[in-house]
């Protein structure tokens, strides 16, 4: 293998049990389980019956098979839920480190935001945190490098969740590019201090995904839906301009945030308009003098798939801000290719540019150093 | 004047006189027109009362005398509503063409869409237009390209006004990036066929100015302005991609679209993400064989003040597809510093390229020939 890869987004399907393994008996009902009906499988929970869906489990297909309809865990490839199959798959792709968000509880766990019972939701966060670490991450733990969710309803008990799971291992959490959609407090207001106090004191990393917050940019009602996959930027847009004229940032200085799937070409022109707008609104708007580039710099890291115009403004991003990503199992991942598409990639980079975008930065990002360095550090 | 430029996008502020000048005298009371009153002076329109704005009008002032809050006549500097003062502003600034948006009527003329009375709204529609060739336009003939609003409630309506308009000499319109949130049919829909149909038989462009639909981007209800305003170009990105899957370009494949205000920088990245997912998505989504970033390239225009990124990239707009924008009298104005900015912005240009950037695009989407070109031609 020519690079050796981090992936920073993939995803797991999770398997039927790991709630029912978990959760006391007295939820079995009620947290999600898998049920057989109709010829097909469905999750269940709290009475909602939902469907798997195809688009989320491609890796493996032949292209002309992919829709929407729902797929049986048989029709996926054994990589998508069982992580040892997916160990395989991943080194066969050159794929060393792989952060994984979830598939059932919806990225950052906002499914369990919307649970009636909040004292099943808590379970249920838990037990897909111990679930992660003891049976997916523990089937290759030099793979696998622990992305949590935590409860979205109570900050508080979000920070005593990270502080938890990052004594358990856990290097960085799932969450909202903005909470306002999901009918949570703004990041302009002091309600998430709790969770920014406890990703600073762990050190863990906060990965905000496209469509977390469950919008998605459209120009109309009735336009197909792969208009709204190619503004999916737009979501990774709104949420780092947000961030970065947010007091957030002011107040914990060392937190980290990745826009997972946000792609990187963009980033340049919007910190570009962001530091004009900067200067040209600043007096009445009462700004202060951190320019939002700068900010970005300190404090963001922006991710790729493939995406040959952002690299060629690695310097107007910052080359040490910049991710890479599979997307594994999804439609945009380019496995079992993604060698041969860095290579198309990274055609221009040095050596040592190479070695940042496909792991270094990584691997300083997440606390997660080369096997030979972990042992030369014990 | 080293550069000979052209701008795409400017504002006029309409004198008090536009309609009362021109309706029947029975529409007085309700068509719009300025009363003084508590010492300021109002805009009234079927009961309505609105401020001016102060942001609309800065050029001229100090950066620490703008802000919000409404400003009257004598407070702004005469070439925000007199045409006669206005050309002087321009030429001091090497500007050689100019299309004008307008303000009161907002842009696309969508303040007469929510007129109830839809008879003197018809009426309004024609007076401002004819206003425009008479008076604004009339003060300068060579400087002022004649862009009009159309009656967006009827399509017929406004294809009748687009071919009455052509013929006194307009050059095209101004229209909304998406017409869903405005609570009209969507352009994925044929109801807008009788206006393009009108576009490609007369000739004229169309002007699709960020926030005509009235939508902005913002990740929360409490994030301040200036938020909003950084993510502007988010409202070009929506209404390109949209235009680029809508049925629209294949239908009528000579239309010409300028994304007013929208900015350079983020266009290759967006058009990168299209094509890929045009590529990933299209077998399950059955589209057809046009290539989003060829349809750009074929039908649409991008526009810069100021955006040394998409200048950089260039090559993946095409040259050709690229125009400039002054703002007047907006915050984003460079006005009266355009030639000095041009110098910074270009200085990796080709002389060729300069040409087309400044002005030749616009003479050629616009068919505004030099007038040494026109006295030739006759």
């Amino acid at each position: 293998m020519q690079y050796e890869l981090i992936s920073v987004d993939d995803h797991i399907i999770e398997p039927p049990r790991v709630w029912v393994d978990r959760l006391p008996s007295k939820y079995h009902d009620q947290c999600p389980h898998v049920v057989e009906e109709e010829g097909r499988e469905f999750w269940y929970y709290e009475g909602n019956r939902v469907d798997t869906m195809g688009l989320n489990a491609v890796a493996g297909r032949p292209q002309e098979e992919w829709d929407m309809d729902p797929v049986r865990y048989s029709d996926m490839i054994q990589g998508c839920w069982d992580p040892v199959a997916r160990a395989e798959d991943m080194r066969l792709d050159g794929v060393v480190g792989t952060v994984c968000f979830p598939t059932l509880p919806r990225f950052a766990g906002t499914l369990f935001l919307g649970f009636q019972d909040k004292e099943m939701a808590d379970l249920c966060v838990k037990a897909y945190n111990d679930w992660l670490i003891d049976e997916w991450c523990a089937a290759a733990p030099d793979l696998y490098i622990p992305m949590i969710i935590t409860q979205l309803w109570d900050p508080q008990k979000g920070a005593d969740e990270i502080r938890r799971m990052a004594a358990r291992g856990a290097r960085c959490i799932t969450f909202p590019e903005t909470p306002d959609p999901l009918g949570l407090p703004s990041y302009f207001t002091d309600h998430w201090d709790p969770v920014w106090q406890a990703l600073e004191e762990t050190g863990l990393a906060c990965n905000m995904h496209i469509g977390t917050s469950g919008t998605m940019q459209s120009p109309a009602k009735d336009a197909p839906f792969h208009v709204t996959i190619m503004l999916a930027q737009a979501s990774a847009a709104i949420g780092m301009v947000g961030m970065l004229e947010a007091p957030v940032l002011r107040k914990f200085p060392n937190l980290q945030m990745v826009f997972s799937e946000g792609g990187l070409g963009w980033i340049p022109a919007q910190l570009e308009r962001c530091d004009r707008m900067w200067e040209r609104h600043r007096m009445w708007s009462g700004l202060d003098d951190l320019k939002p580039s700068e900010l970005f710099k300190r404090n963001m890291y922006g991710a790729f798939v493939d995406d040959s115009v952002g690299l060629k403004l690695r310097d107007h991003i910052g080359v040490d801000r910049i991710l890479w990503e599979s997307d594994f199992p999804h439609v945009e991942t380019m496995w079992p290719h993604s060698q041969d598409v860095m290579k198309r990639l990274t055609a221009d980079l040095t050596d040592h540019e190479i070695d940042l975008v496909t792991n270094a930065n990584a691997r300083k990002l997440y606390n997660w150093p080369k096997k030979d360095e972990k042992a030369g550090a014990a």
